[in-house]
């Protein structure tokens, strides 16, 4: 099994991925925002693949919260006939994800029981970790790129031909600036935070790691008071960044990982927040706490050696009304 | 280190206690209820010691429920005088509690360093655990008893003569067979039920165990809903016995020992209640939350290999108003 916590260490995940986009221009996205600071389109050094509806499979896992973004982005902008999705099951061994709720264990459009062998079609010698979410070319079935954030990103600049015409506008050009910061802070506080606590290889580590996540989520319940959503009006792609921890955060991270402070249903406005989006098409329908649980719990033998999987917490809650429109 | 878990296994406590009683009269006990369904003197079978002002040492640990009972009913009855305390420390190793909060890691009464010293001046070859809380005859230094029930019950029923003036009557003649019986369901289905959902074996043993438990908390909530304490206006033996379950819930319980369909703090009735008690003085000078968890976190390192303590839960709302002097 691998080893989530290190003896003395603080966690840090491994952040490369394989760098490759699917954009609708040639080595060009729509978005220039990261590249030249303007919302007009940019150059990319990453090589590129093109746009084409039928073409690629996103492989997913209803457990993971990276994978969880995905998921919900391509229902929310429509894009669920245009780019298939195959889902691996909740738990994975040491190697790879795996088909295991698919009939006989196989992903029917790729064949595959593992999602290694779509890495393994790229490159035969692929030495870093098999991860979701993977964009997989159908055609010759090898993952053309697992680099998550872009993932979401190129759903909503590159496949807009393709979004149904009521999609939201998850990035929004005026306030773009403050919303990569957002981001910014929401990933390496919250999204990473949790993990940070949970495998932290020593008690010190572990506490700074539960003092940053804490403050963090101070700030969020602030700025969460006085607005209906995190940059304000509409859902943004920040928000569904910050829903798959949130919707993680009293089944998993708050025993597993030790964020115990308090329960997400302890804050107000963060509450009230996370059930607003659940109970919005596109969220609620792609979580799956009973998957999420037995991800963390069976997978992580290292933190919870006895593999089992507690039955709470009591989860009836999320549908209760959050009175949220007011704001 | 020890097992708890045993695979496939439900958890079940080693109820095999030294059963030697402490009493006024030898081999008689004030108290013939249990014998004889009456209130009135009953016989012993077990070896009894005499009641004796300054020859006892009660041996404790405030991380221990058990233990931290005896410590409760001693400050309740006002026998501080008349029976010395010696606190171990939160962690012990596979052998035996230390002393080890005490200056030179000795016992200042006993000289020493760890409890298994007393178990093995009574049986040089004492097999069973080491456990607190322990009663010890100072002259020989050697274990008298450490059968838990019956340490608080004979503090009460044969240490009468030393209770301060005005001790609170915690086995109430009219309520007795009540008592008995909401304390026989305490203990098997709450004190003992948080850690059968801990130590168990299998997901079949756990999800059982966390069934029969929240059965048994829902029930209490009720019964405690138009009760101030459990047997009505005054505080029993019951209460005790239950508050040191309560005050280690979500702090240790809830997510160490998987008992997270909900905490404390979520239940108004048992919240308010567990307040009340920890506000009474007795209980709340009494109830180190800083060892608990060590003892819990650190100790069990079959289902918390890391060895890291959770910072959470916040622990202020302890002293918040409760309300309940209006039942």
């Amino acid at each position: 099994m691998p080893t989530y916590t290190e003896q003395g260490k603080e966690f840090s995940r491994d952040m490369n991925y394989i760098p490759d986009r699917i954009t609708r221009e040639p080595g060009r996205s729509q978005d220039g925002w990261v590249s030249t600071g303007s919302t007009s389109g940019g150059e990319l050094e990453a090589p590129t693949w093109p746009v084409e509806p039928g073409r690629y499979r996103l492989v997913a896992a209803k457990a993971c919260p990276w994978a969880n973004r995905a998921i919900i982005v391509r229902d929310l902008l429509g894009l669920e006939d245009v780019i298939s999705m195959g889902l691996a099951g909740p738990t994975h061994d040491v190697n790879s994800w795996t088909f295991d709720l698919d009939p006989g264990g196989v992903d029917p459009v790729l064949g595959y029981e593992r999602l290694q062998q779509a890495y393994f079609a790229r490159y035969a010698d692929y030495p870093r970790g098999i991860t979701v979410p993977a964009m997989v070319d159908e055609p010759t079935k090898a993952v053309v790129t697992n680099d998550f954030p872009w993932i979401t990103h190129d759903f909503f600049f590159e496949w807009r031909d393709h979004h149904r015409p009521d999609a939201p506008d998850l990035w929004p050009d005026d306030v773009r600036e403050e919303m990569e910061a957002v981001m910014k802070r929401i990933f390496t506080e919250v999204n990473n935070g949790v993990y940070r606590c949970g495998f932290a290889g020593s008690q010190e580590a572990y506490e700074d790691a539960y003092d940053r996540l804490w403050t963090a989520l101070d700030w969020l319940e602030e700025r969460l008071t006085d607005r209906r959503y995190l940059m304000g009006d509409a859902i943004t792609e920040a928000d569904v960044r910050l829903f798959t921890t949130l919707a993680r955060f009293d089944p998993v991270y708050h025993g597993h990982f030790k964020c115990n402070r308090n329960k997400l249903t302890e804050m107000p406005a963060l509450w009230g927040y996370a059930r607003d989006l659940f109970q919005t098409p596109g969220f609620g329908e792609n979580t799956d706490f009973d998957q999420i649980k037995r991800h963390y719990y069976v997978v992580h033998e290292d933190i919870n050696p006895t593999g089992i999987v507690p039955k709470g917490p009591e989860l009836e809650s999320w549908h209760s009304p959050h009175g949220r429109e007011r704001l």
